[in-house]
């Protein structure tokens, strides 16, 4: 089997300047890798006719598939499809269809077709029309020699659903790529190399063609388990035979598997068992119920938190007791546990979780530096407290303050549901 | 004056498989464009002689500086020392002042020097050596007919000491560099064809010298203009009264220059004026919450917010009649005023804002499609509402409605203290 070559080109000044970090080649070489691509160069140029043009040349000498993105803009600066119509020797001219789609994309938000707007929908003769289905630039598919160039948006977004839907089902039509099976473990709440010292034996026992791979991240690490074969049932058997005795050892870290972050674990965790949430968050100010809320489907559990950021509003609007700030301060054990019980009772909802820290860089005090946060969880029956200490940073802090509370309250369903099976039992 | 080029250069398999983000060519860009050298390409390569070797043959065609890094560590797959040696036709020789270094290094750690941390001091011989202050692995520069090549570890901060302290004062010393200067004008509220419309003859009679950039992303548009030229202080000054003309085309729309987010710019509106901010926020479910605390110091403006998800605690908790819930819906004006109005009174603020609508996907009706939001704004005087129609993505909805009611913010406080300015005078 002939191992298929890709190179990833962007195009914009914006890139060569600094003013943007490029993560969208980092997210192309994980999908591309994923399937048995191999990615040989990524190359960035600015948005000039001549350097576009060599490197489309480049490029084409070197790999089977060139992944390009950026400069289709509708500004005068972006230049990528009439360069393309050069290099495939054809003219640039309106396509209908995609004429229609960049229409009803106004029209969706009420707003006129510009000039500058219809523009969008010109494309070079060559090429097979790509959907943009939530941006208005569409992609460009150009077929040479069995070589594949395709011209995708410089918007992360726009790119992202056009290489999961379009770009990846094509590629497999088109090329004959290996058998690889990715296994991803999502766990929380132990840091790497905690984990690694724990699996380490799990890790050496591990076969020459199954690869593991530490993925951390804010609060989390994944475990990818990379596996080449020739079946993919065989290599899927594998893998959960190997991930079976992973959750031996570290099966209470583990809370999810594949593309299942700890929001949406957590949201199926409530739907299934019938719960509602509600939450009290201090320091993280917010993020935590924006992380249960970017989960469609969410108001099914979630009923709506309280920012009590001030002393005044935990008092008049949650009902901390004022005895209790003046006496602990709100960064305390006696504190969060009156936030949680409280957004529970108010909001009248299975469970409660609060949060409560200095997230600096200013409030610290002697005792509590910047990056002590408390963290509780309240259900009918129980109300577990925790307390963290951080980092300097505000960001980070605000982050693994998120992390913490969700997996708490991830091990709360979990002796919460445990229960009631007992009980039924 | 001849432009200065160069061209970065990053080697590791770890960057073409996806395995971590390339923040270092990002950071270079903006030093070295700081200094007015333009980078003309970036590239990536894996670690292997024949694409090293071939990527430095064509960048010397390309570019003045060629600034490499990575493929310096100490173990077997790091072979860009070997690929210099090759391409600038010398040996690979241990270096006597590099040798002491590394050796310090790791006495400095009470660690003994292995034959594989010597290693790290063998360098190619037409090389001079630069210090790394803070790693093992020394960097190396070359020059060659008028062209430099200089290698770095890839480790950020190892990079980022070499580049400041030894590249950067080595470039300038070598090169007769012009000056530039770069100017951001961030707006928001418009789109990049709208506003790109709006300016068109102003953008027309931008002198040669000076260039102008859209840099759109989610609810914002970034204008940046670079400009070449002899004197900074003469630039500045060019791009002020460029400014200012803008100013008068679209300076509604203006909210801050450089590198200002617009949470940022909102609480130094709040915080100079006095006023203090709370937030009812439903199908944001907490995002403008968390984009205002994420700034240090906001609690001094920000007291708190409210996420009411669900009819009841809208009702209970913010005190939404339920007349008007039954009567206009949630995602109504009606309900949209009464939660800007009710968060401000029972938050005690001078300003509330407010945000219902339907993320998305699920959650429509006839008359109210997924992207139907309602924003508000009130404080003391007025209220202002806002219906926007927005996307079929949830994560985008969310992020739009963010910026559109943080607008809405900005566009009430400008209104609130020009005429508090107004009674005043």
């Amino acid at each position: 089997m002939k191992q298929i070559t890709a190179e990833l080109l962007t195009i914009g000044d914006e890139i060569l300047y600094g003013q943007i970090v490029d993560t969208n080649s980092q997210w192309m070489s994980v999908e591309l890798t994923n399937i048995g691509v191999k990615i040989v160069r990524k190359t960035s140029v600015a948005d000039k006719e001549e350097e576009i043009l060599t490197a489309f040349a480049e490029a084409e000498k070197r790999a089977d598939v060139i992944l390009i993105t950026g400069g289709l803009g509708p500004t005068s600066d972006d230049i990528t499809k009439p360069c393309l119509a050069k290099y495939f020797n054809c003219d640039l001219a309106i396509h209908a269809e995609a004429l229609a789609e960049v229409t009803e994309f106004f029209k969706s938000r009420g707003r006129a077709l510009t000039e500058m707007n219809r523009q969008q929908a010109a494309l070079p003769t060559a090429c097979t029309k790509i959907t943009n289905p939530v941006g208005t630039a569409p992609g460009m598919w150009f077929e040479k020699d069995n070589k594949v160039f395709m011209s995708m948006p410089g918007v992360p977004h726009e790119m992202k659903r056009m290489i999961a839907e379009q770009v990846i089902p094509r590629l497999k039509q088109k090329y004959e790529l290996p058998v690889i099976y990715h296994k991803i473990i999502r766990t929380i709440g132990q840091g790497e190399s905690f984990l690694a010292e724990k699996i380490a034996n799990w890790e050496k026992a591990l076969p020459a063609h199954i690869k593991l791979a530490y993925l951390p991240s804010l609060g989390e690490v994944k475990l990818r388990l990379t596996c080449f074969g020739n079946s993919l049932a065989l290599l899927e058997q594998e893998a959960e035979v190997l991930t079976e005795k992973l959750r031996n050892i570290i099966g209470s870290s583990i809370y999810a598997y594949g593309e299942e972050p700890i929001e949406v674990a957590i949201g199926k965790l409530l739907k299934e068992n019938g719960l509602t949430l509600s939450i009290a968050e201090s320091c993280t100010g917010g993020n935590v119920s924006h992380m249960i809320t970017s989960v469609p489907g969410s108001s099914e559990y979630f009923q709506g938190s309280i920012v009590p950021y001030s002393y005044d509003i935990k008092m008049s609007q949650l009902g901390v007791k004022e005895e209790t700030l003046n006496q602990y301060g709100a960064v305390s054990e006696q504190t969060i546990r009156e936030m949680a019980v409280l957004v529970r009772q108010k909001f009248n909802t299975s469970i409660g979780i609060a949060t409560s820290g200095i997230a600096g860089p200013g409030g610290a005090t002697p005792d509590k530096p910047v990056g002590t946060v408390w963290i509780a969880y309240a259900d009918g029956e129980r109300i577990t407290t925790k307390k963290l200490q951080l980092s300097k940073e505000r960001h980070l802090n605000i982050q693994l303050s998120s992390m913490a509370v969700l997996n708490l309250l991830r091990l709360g369903i979990k002796e919460l549901t445990a229960n009631v099976q007992k009980a039924v039992n």
